[in-house]
């Protein structure tokens, strides 16, 4: 079981950034990725020959593992001063209340700083339309100038620096969370990018939020620190630590976003874990509360406030904050708003696919990709521009502005609006001589909502949450306002009058359809704790779960959504109460035909299973006929196994003995050459499982590595040979055929000594016996324990098992035959293809996928042939080549 | 794996109530017990006839198999409407939100039920001692008669209905979402005591709370529903549905209790779950959120409220909650209520231990056992009398008055207290004429501290949440008066005036201390839902988290407490940033002397590894040699295999073959005989099977099944036989050892036709014989994927697997080869023995805690050794008793 986790992690994804990249460029993106992954690797590979077997390790050595740090200098700088600190830092740094109390610190900074420059960006569109007054056209100008420039910089800059900081980031943690690794997504880098990003996106005023991109910031924020501390000591560097502090950081994320430390932990449980530790609770309030705390200190200390308070502090009555019989009404905002969270999410995915199919519009954005963001925010603030129509839907309002207004406690519809809203001037925007309030608040939402929706697809680091919140509120105001219109002196029908409060409905709106939306229970929360009234809990509860209720059942999450979009692996969640998938088991589902390796193979076999299959990871059995499980080797261990054997090192030592047996003179120095292979064999070895420790720093996974000498390959046709070059290179053919190039080009550089005077045929003969060798799994790191499930374990509880241990596959065994396999694919299949299966006998989903996997694979090994055929012409007939998609594929 | 949960399920635990019984008694206890399990188990046996093996069975078939929903008339007649119904239930009845909407609805109406009976039982208290103004000794007689009488009978009621209804619950619920069955815990019985018992014990006056019992009962109730429900469709006999709804239904418990439905939720996952499943989320609010509003709504039309508010409506300031320079204040009070909650912890494990241990005292009390209850009620009663001590202590407020009047929003210590409380009568009950203000609240937190935590260890249904609430409110109230004392004006600088506000300190005071006894975070989410106030939300969060830290480094949590004291089945939490155990691995705690039983071995080994071990279930590997492990097998069902072996019908049938042999007439008679045995082996492969389906409904474990034949030994004494029935049986003899009796007393009364003519040496020959065959595992349940861990597996890891799935054990293999097997106690030990361990190399208390595990099989082979002695008189040499404390152990 052990390994699982490592399987998972090392899980690769296909890079399909939604907005930033489109799917076209990928040729592309995989050359520059190839070309850092090259030159990391090369330090990689150095550095952690340095790194013994981490067993025992004491904290200290660990230091220089990790190169991603500090540059050398600084490095240094620390070490020195880390000698001194050491005995008192070690004992106290070490402990998580001082990593968290950092963390909130340095989030609380960053949210008050980006809020700070988010206000002055707003105030100086502000001050340039106002100060335009004479002109309208120069006004108008001014307008829309200034959000097209910051969005698009926004856009740009964060193309440049990281096209990972693109979009919310609570998808990608909610996939981190998951054990999977997402490269380049916990870099300084992405921090760099996603705060500048943030910063100009919202200050251009469009209807963009910061929830969703706080949650990624703090995390980044967390793996940062954690790396950064790890130069004191060494737990830093424990993978289900991070994944505890990651978690935390979630909470720190949203708690510091709204001043709202425990919605902020609820909503991130919600948006980004399946399963959560209630250990690491704490870790998320103490973490949230005091970034929560110090935000808002920092905002008394401004004088900004007088104390700490609410971020949107309303003030509605204590003593009948509502009446029962107004309880329908919340309800239809419930339901309502159920109904338009599901609309949005599919809206937004309607709008990225449409750009997406459309080839001629594709093609265009993908030459000038700033032109989607520009003229988006154009279409967004010509609309908006206040003399204009903005001036139907309260357009000059920012979006903070429009909430407090929502949420004011005051009636419109009844009370005259020009004298009472003289008092909060924003108010006012909601009032037009012509038309009525009534109409101003349908409109406001029927815009706002399209933008929303248009505007979170715009390539820039922007969260969709307070936006629909906004709109929410809006909605909620409107039912408000329609039911005190309706009831002037309230409904209450006892001697005292309490009128209605259109605000309270606002508070209701708001919780619902952001609730609704992202399928939360905890926008509740976070809206008593924006509010700091708590008054409403029993209307905003009711309304929270029926949109939820509502929600759920049509579209799935927004996040839910983007996972989807951007083809990130995921489980989807067991539905509402469909009894129906307790009745499948896994023998419905497993994959029957599974890849395997026996303990007596011979490589031949290997080389077989390994070109057939494009599994990560294969199954040990003891024997074909016994079927045994023993365990499960990763792809990449039997790949370095078999260009072991048919290393050119291997064939160099052949030749040498054969030139021994000949000459009788050259003995001792094949012995020296044969240690060198041995030595390397070990460090491979070492390599496997210190890549196993750290999750979080950016290691590559251990399976992608046959990857990296295939690029550099140029550098070995650089050295003169005897051998025809084209097809054939120095090692192994059959390998060839499988990665394109061979491993050990590092072993080229020791065997000047002997030379490779083999002729091809001579080599295609010794690969022959080579390949008839029985395999030798002593340096093969190999999972004695692979997850192993039941025949008969239901669907449910394999659910249960996959999201709570975070596994990819597991196998099937009876009685410790292996009988099948089953992958997060079929899992999801099962999950998702048999909505309409009742009882036991109706199986034909389940058939159905079961059947597409088989053609799937019937493609795929008719692509197998093609390459056969090409590559038959080339090398001799015994070798079949495979394709290098393999790698990517599962 | 997948029978993991299964074999946890079935772990037995020693059933000892920390009040309600003492050790002493389990003899009377198990006689009682043993009664119940056989007639129980005879009907039992009767309708698991019936069903089939379950797969594939629809819903309808099912509802035979379950004897305890319904009498048979009643049954008839469900019977009849279902089949009209059933058509349009089944589709409806089987969401989960229907049954969640029944369970929210009648937990809200016990809770309100039970709350207008204590207010009833309260006022007729008050209304006594009120009439009887004139004499004081008959107002002390009555003030302290009432009280005693309602404990006594709740104690005794409980006692006689059933003693599980005793104290809070949660521990319970605890365990048994750990995946433990706790027999008799969630039966109507238990629901009836718990019920009625908590009903008097809180119209008694006495401090004690009723959280943790309408968490039992909201379980119950759940759990009786699921199994109403059953009746209409098949789904709610799956048991990880049963799970989550239990889950759910602990959330209810709370949020009916305090109409929180939010705390709810959340306390209840922190105070019952290790890992929670974000999928259950929902559950929980939707059902706590209707349990709320009902019972809330019923207050409204009750005509005690106008509308939906907070059950303790607080009325404090808005604009300015508290100055940013109180927060040190609210720090100390964090602090200080975190001591506090580790001490009330402490005292209380303290009583119960004192009580226990004191022989004489236990002696004299486990006689008369409603003594101890009545006079813990006379000495709490008789201190808070009102003319009496009582006056010094606000005496004559109810629980509820004083938390009312503690977190009134006007100070106490600045005005004049006797103007100002003529308006609210009951805060009057604070001042005395003689005594300051701060003098009445230190009595009272001072004595109340230590009446808590006595009056908790009475042994009838009470919770310690709301007692501890009010003393933190009393707490918090006497900082802020203080802080209102020394501050008159306030400590804001600036112009305005804000005055502190006393009660806002009560209100971090209650949240703080409640938080620190139970170890929750969330008590301040359910502190804003009781006050209806969030504006003191940092305040209360940073107090509660302090008080966690403070609280969580002394003592464990009041509920992990009774779960020690009460030996539940338990896994510590691995402690806060205590990093060095993530440098331990399972091969250091793991115990490398498995018990095991080869694929090919004869019964004799199975007998004698039967007897040496007292796992509850054991490896099965392929052979000694191979040590390839191919599942695991309970130890019931080697039991059961063996009983099987040696059994009587068996026996028969050998002399009848033995007679045919001879005589050649027999042979008909003995085939139908042979059918017979076969028949009941199936049956005893399903009765483990349909044991596993159903986890809720009091089955009792499968491995407990050869204790019932042991109990009805005296029936089968009854009738007459040739044999000498001193220490010989009827069947196996060196069964006998094992089980002390027959297992197959039912297979006596139909084989009547044949005599039992063998002699005790023939028996013991046969048997002999028996023992040598090889035996075969077809008839027996094998669970193939047993958990199984590597050597290198991290504590931290294994902690976390087995917390998530709820372990009992894993086997540690290495490659296939079983090596090790690590269970909760070795975890328990490595994890509560290593706080001391730094780094790798020190391993002293992991080797300590090795050997006190060898040292304790020691003594237990000692007294094997005595058992042996004993029996060898009676048996032959060839068999090895064992003690049935066996099954009890591990």
């Amino acid at each position: 079981m052990a390994g699982d986790g490592s399987d998972q992690r090392a899980l690769q994804y296909e890079q399909t950034l939604m907005y930033g990249r489109y799917t076209q460029e990928l040729g592309v993106y995989a050359k520059e990725e190839a070309a850092r992954l090259r030159e990391s690797g090369q330090r990689r590979s150095r550095t952690l020959d340095l790194l013994e077997y981490d067993k025992g390790r004491c904290a200290k050595c660990r230091r220089s593992g990790y190169p991603y740090v500090l540059e050398a200098p600084a490095q240094d700088f620390i070490s020195v001063c880390t000698v001194r600190c050491q005995k008192f830092l070690i004992s106290r740094v070490g402990e998580d209340w001082i990593f968290l109390i950092l963390l909130g610190l340095v989030m609380a900074l960053v949210s008050w700083v980006v809020d700070f420059c988010i206000a002055i960006c707003l105030q100086a569109q502000k001050w340039m339309y106002g100060g335009l007054d004479s002109n309208l056209f120069l006004q108008y100008l001014a307008w829309v100038t200034y959000p097209v420039v910051l969005i698009t910089f926004s856009a740009g800059f964060t193309q440049i620096l990281a096209p990972q900081a693109v979009g919310s980031g609570i998808p990608e943690m909610k996939t981190i969370l998951r054990g999977v690794v997402l490269k380049e997504y916990l870099t300084f880098k992405t921090f760099v990018a996603k705060v500048i990003g943030l910063t100009c996106a919202l200050g251009s005023g469009m209807p963009l939020g910061k929830e969703g991109p706080f949650v990624h910031i703090a995390s980044l924020c967390a793996a940062l620190l954690s790396k950064f501390m790890s130069v004191f000591g060494g737990i830093y560097e424990n993978e289900s630590r991070n994944i505890e502090m990651l978690a935390a950081a979630c909470a720190v994320g949203v708690g510091c976003c709204f001043a709202a430390p425990i919605g902020g932990v609820l909503f991130s449980i919600e948006v980004t874990s399946t399963f959560f530790a209630v250990r690491n609770y704490w870790r998320g309030f103490f973490a949230a509360t005091f970034s929560a705390f110090i935000f808002r200190v920092l905002a008394v200390w401004n004088r900004d406030e007088e104390t700490i308070t609410a971020l949107f502090k309303t003030r509605f009555r204590l003593d009948f904050p509502f009446d029962l019989q107004e309880l329908p009404a919340f309800a239809v905002i419930g339901i309502a708003s159920g109904f338009g969270g599901a609309l949005f999410v599919y809206l937004n995915r309607l709008i990225v696919q449409f750009i997406r199919k459309q080839k001629t519009i594709n093609k265009f954005l993908m030459k000038k990709r700033l032109l989607y963001p520009a003229l988006v925010t154009l279409l967004v603030s010509t609309l908006t521009f206040p003399p204009g129509f903005g001036q139907f839907m309260a357009g000059k309002l920012s979006q903070g502005e429009s909430l407090v207004t929502l949420l004011d406690n005051r009636t419109w519809a009844k009370q005259g609006i020009a004298e009472e809203f003289d008092y909060i001037g924003n108010a006012q925007a909601w009032k037009h001589p012509q038309v009525n309030v009534f109409v101003t608040l349908v409109l406001f939402i029927v815009m706002k909502f399209w933008m929303s929706a248009l505007a979170t697809t715009i390539p820039v680091p922007c969260g969709a949450f307070m936006p629909v919140f906004v709109i929410g509120a809006a909605f909620g105001r409107l039912v408000g306002e329609c039911m005190a219109a309706w009831f002037p002196d309230g409904i209450h029908s006892d001697e005292s009058i309490y009128p209605i409060v259109p605000g309270g409905y606002a508070v209701v709106g708001a919780a619902a359809l952001s609730g609704a939306v992202t399928h939360t229970v905890s926008t509740a929360v976070i809206v008593f704790e924006l509010t700091g009234q708590i008054s409403h809990i029993l209307p905003v509860m009711i309304a929270v779960i029926l949109a939820n209720a509502v929600a759920q059942s049509l579209q799935p999450s927004l996040y839910d959504s983007i996972i989807r979009i951007k083809k990130l692996p995921y489980l989807p969640e067991l539905g509402w109460g469909h009894h129906e998938k307790y009745n499948i088991r896994v023998e419905d589902i497993m994959v029957r035909d599974v890849r395997y390796i026996t303990l007596n193979c011979c490589y031949r076999d290997l080389h077989s299973v390994l070109m057939l299959g494009h599994l990560k990871t294969l199954a040990l059995v003891e024997s074909a006929e016994s079927m045994i499980l023993l365990g499960s080797i990763e792809r990449a261990q039997l790949q370095s196994l078999l260009s072991q054997q048919l290393s050119r090192s291997r064939r160099m030592e052949y030749i040498r003995e054969r030139a021994a047996a000949e000459k009788k003179c050259l003995s001792d120095v094949s012995n020296s050459d044969s240690e060198d292979g041995r030595q390397r064999a070990s460090q491979e070895v070492r390599f496997q499982i210190s890549t196993e420790e750290s999750t979080v720093s950016p290691t590559r996974p251990a399976s992608q590595k046959p990857l990296k000498p295939a690029l550099k390959r140029p550098s070995v046709m650089e050295r003169p040979t005897k051998l025809p070059t084209s097809p054939q290179d120095h090692s192994g053919i059959a390998l060839k055929s499988l990665f394109c190039s061979s491993p050990d080009v590092e072993a080229l550089e020791d065997d000047g000594d002997v030379e490779d005077d083999m002729t091809l045929r001579e080599i295609a003969e010794w690969e022959e016996r080579q390949l008839d060798e029985q395999v030798d799994f002593n340096n093969c790191k190999i999972d004695p324990a692979p997850f192993q499930l039941v025949e008969r374990t239901s669907l449910h509880k394999t659910h249960t098992i996959f999201s709570l241990l975070g596994l990819d596959h597991a196998y099937v065994t009876s009685i410790g035959r292996l009988i099948g396999v089953v992958s997060l694919k079929e899992l999801r299949k099962a999950i998702e293809g048999s909505v309409t299966v009742k009882g036991v006998k109706v199986r034909p989903p389940l058939a159905s996928f079961r059947d597409s996997g088989t053609s799937s694979s019937e493609t795929e090994a008719t692509e197998l042939h093609k390459l056969w055929d090409r590559h038959r012409n080339v090398s001799l007939p015994e070798e079949q080549p495979t394709s290098e998609s393999d790698e990517k594929s599962q």
